[in-house]
């Protein structure tokens, strides 16, 4: 991929964010990308190719928001950028739909083989596909050049917080490569006065502000907003048994 | 390494192929040269250390080609380039021997030491050497500068598919970290008609297209345009229980 | 944080060193960033985030040496760096303790937030404080815009090799990634003559000089100028069952 990017835009600034997620983890690379694409400048063009459907009708695509572009399969890694724009799948959790994406985006599906790399493998569009299209715009393409325009998009229905009284319920959306949960839970969502956390079986009392804050099992509002349970120096998930999708309560002790 | 070509070549472009080569393992690394090389620049100087003998007296080596220049221990690495430029060794299967390079190819043994770091390590001539030297090429040096013109390049022997009437027969020649089966037969090797594939054991019935056309495990053209066995979101090698080396029948069914 | 330095300084050259050390492993972090700071450019800004104390009062830091600027956690990341320019701090191996850096340095604590990404989390200083800093420093900010000159830095007592008549005793101070050992011995504490090297229950006779001298557990002087343990295609701390602070004998056998 790198090196049909050298090869059509050589001055292009390539930075790589992960190549560790999960093989065929559709939503581990939605989280991933859902967490960090906002650091980034909002002309920056992103790659993101977690495809195990790579070579089947599902369609490669460029979309255009206000806060970066993005190429990639639509399969569902656009889920948390398309959430941020507030546009939401009603469905239950971690079920995939289609969503119409805001008005002020570009939708494109990538159907211009004029800039794909040749022979076309059916195994590898990062490097035949998404990579040379990247490339093109990175050097000025138009976006309505790539394709033909698309009226909706896949998405993943994230699992959304309840709230009963003095209650918060969430889940957890992701683990990270420390063993940390990360739930959808953000400060807004939580209860007020002293809180107790349940996730898997434990409790928790009070929300921690740092991973010191204790030798034993934490719960923090992390890095991306949400709280999040944590094993000062150990891996929670492991420790806990804890899975994707596991409910977090969090009660008002008041 | 990266700290020795910013030093010397500031402005070059470095881009990352891989570091998840095992340790010590010069024919994964060769297949990732093989099988990336072509989709940089022809002018591109690609660096490539998997380098058990480091110390010993097997050659540092300088090799520009009509599609990159390679700078590398001269231990196997550049197998399959040499192979792409129509020489090979007449051995049995990843057998080592040494075989005349490509006329048009300008190859040098590394012993001008004034384009290394020093002191000089015995252990780590990725930092001392062969890193130095590629930055000094994108700087410019001419390649006769670094030492001496060699006649000969060590290479695998690599294992060439054989046909019998109705059956192409050929070799698993490397197991990506998907865990996917990639062996040597391209799809001129394969016999007409409707194919059966006979690998460790399994009977894999027709050619899929993608890795999602079977939910069990399938036989597809990889995107090195050779025939490839894989188990839909799982681990071919690991379920198979397959190896480097088995051989992988392909009758035609007709 | 790639995206952060790309947003604020686009044209900075960014050089990942290493994203393998193990979680929460500052010892580890330390001896990367002490065996390769000296290879980059004296003028490079490294950024280190091993850091496990993130949020809790350990301060963030800039510190400006005649090899490099490093921006960082004050928790020992820098204390091979700080051996490097002859200040020690007297304990027992591995303490943490506090030492006043070199007269020629510039030490200081950041503390304006101009110069962070907010809202700042509490878990990834990496992201809101490090990157940010690291980037303005590449735009040209002066070191004392970022906070206030501190007079002492965290460093680990690193073990120092003892000498009896005929013995040198080192420790072993780092792992790597093929599970060498690596000690604090330099060649230069070594007695004379012919040399027995004893670690783990196991007996070395001899300096090998390269990893293919033997088929056999041996010894030699690694890349960054120690004596280590190795295993030829093995993993020594694996086969040896030794761990970090294991210490090693060497005898001269005259």
């Amino acid at each position: 991929m790198k090196g049909v990017i050298a090869s059509i835009a050589p001055d292009a600034n390539v930075v790589d964010i992960t190549h560790d997620v999960p093989p065929q983890d559709v939503r581990h690379g939605a989280y991933a990308l859902g967490t960090t694409y906002r650091y980034f400048p909002a002309d920056a063009i992103h790659v993101a190719v977690i495809d195990p459907g790579v070579g089947t009708r599902r369609r490669p695509i460029a979309v255009r928001t206000s806060h970066g572009t993005f190429v990639c399969p639509d399969n569902g890694l656009l889920s948390y950028v398309i959430a941020d724009a507030g546009t939401r799948l009603q469905r239950d959790a971690f079920e995939m739909g289609r969503v119409a994406p805001p008005a002020e985006w570009q939708a494109y599906q990538l159907t211009n083989e004029e800039y794909w790399v040749h022979p076309l493998s059916s195994t590898f569009h990062g490097r035949d596909i998404f990579s040379p299209t990247a490339a093109h715009l990175a050097n000025g393409v138009p976006l309505h050049d790539l394709g033909v325009s698309v009226i909706d998009l896949s998405a993943f229905a994230l699992p959304q917080p309840r709230e009963v009284p003095g209650t918060a319920i969430g889940q957890v959306i992701h683990i990270d490569r420390f063993g940390n949960l990360i739930t959808n839970l953000r400060r807004a969502h939580l209860p007020a006065g002293p809180l107790r956390i349940r996730v898997a079986g434990q409790v928790i009392e009070g929300l921690a502000k740092t991973y010191q804050d204790s030798v034993d099992i934490l719960a923090l509002i992390g890095s991306g907003g949400t709280l999040e349970i944590a094993f000062p120096n150990a891996n929670a998930a492991r420790s806990l048994g804890a899975s994707l999708g596991d409910s977090v309560h969090v009660d008002s002790v008041r």
